[in-house]
């Protein structure tokens, strides 16, 4: 399989740490969301939507959306299940991605803070109030949930698809210098899932297109 | 079951959708996002969030984010099936969801508009345009998949997750006036489903909440 990504790009993340917790072997095709190569036309031709990450897997098909890729990783590579069997317990686990997937990520994404400043000259700083407004209030939301259902994760007491999202989410937080001391639970999880070689190994730093250090 | 939404969110049109596909018994319960009641306390100690939809599910559960009610709906309540069974089709109805669950519908959300408006001093005609935007790129991304993939649906013969979310985009779509004549298949499809009965019944003009027409 080959992974369309970016090394510091949070959904490639997401599906990097799943891949490794799946044990799938592949390679990195990387495009600089800085100089917009996501929308060359070779990739456009590829993922129109010019949007990383894609999955090419092997057989012609191009799988888009981390979400999408995420949940075909689960019931393709069954071992480990990254979704509890209960579906109600699947539907908190897919709750707390969904708060980071939905309601997060895409309105912090590169293309809306290009936007603010584009279209409303916003400054650094409101950049940086908006990145942690939003943060903030789906960190307020998920907070309860690990409170309640983690045991060492942010489900429970084996990393599951609400850890592929959370750990690439506080990388970003600490990015930004968003203060997580408010999200005890929530950062407990994140950083023992962090410990795991699965997701070590997806770190923007362990990434081959990282910026030197 | 208990349905916590409103009306006009585009979020709680998808759960009543597929609450009706699957022919579940439901009540609902609004909260008027025009005046806040999403905050208030007695619905924040059910959803902290306080965002709409949740779905009580007659246990004490009480399920946000509608990506995992849908999917938890799915699971639970299997005819008609909502995803195809094999998971590389699957992973493609969950990509066009995806592109509407999360590129078009956060960034154009009520909260989104209000902090442009009170952060940016947006204007009325570029709250549109941000809106049209964010659209049009999601719709842009959608209408190869839909003119490939569709027969008559969104993906296939049979409506799918893929219709739960398009049908109310598009309803948002012909409410903010954006411009649908580039997405023949988009468009196509979305009335198709719109006219069944399981979508009509969910539209926001027969909801006992609506605004008097």
């Amino acid at each position: 399989m080959i992974l369309h990504g970016y090394w510091r790009s949070t959904t490639s993340y997401r599906v990097r740490i799943a891949l490794n917790l799946k044990q799938c072997a592949y390679e990195q095709c990387t495009h600089d969301l800085r100089t917009g190569a996501q929308r060359d036309a070779r990739y456009l031709a590829l993922n129109p939507q010019g949007l990383v990450p894609a999955l090419d897997i092997g057989d012609g098909t191009i799988l888009t959306q981390s979400p999408a890729i995420l949940e075909w990783l689960d019931a393709t590579y069954p071992a480990p299940p990254l979704l509890p069997a209960d579906p109600t317990e699947a539907a908190i686990v897919r709750s707390i991605a969904a708060t980071i997937g939905c309601d997060i990520h895409p309105v912090n994404n590169l293309r809306i803070l290009d936007a603010l400043r584009a279209d409303f000259a916003a400054t650094p700083e409101q950049v940086s109030a908006w990145i942690a407004r939003w943060m903030t209030a789906g960190f307020d939301a998920i907070e309860p949930q690990i409170a309640r259902h983690g045991d060492g994760y942010a489900f429970g007491a084996t990393p599951t698809l609400a850890d592929c999202y959370l750990v690439p989410q506080v990388y970003a937080a600490e990015r930004f210098a968003v203060d997580l001391s408010r999200y005890p639970c929530l950062a407990t999880a994140a950083a023992n899932a962090a410990t795991l070689p699965a997701f070590a190994a997806a770190h923007p730093d362990m990434q081959p297109d990282r910026d030197p250090l």
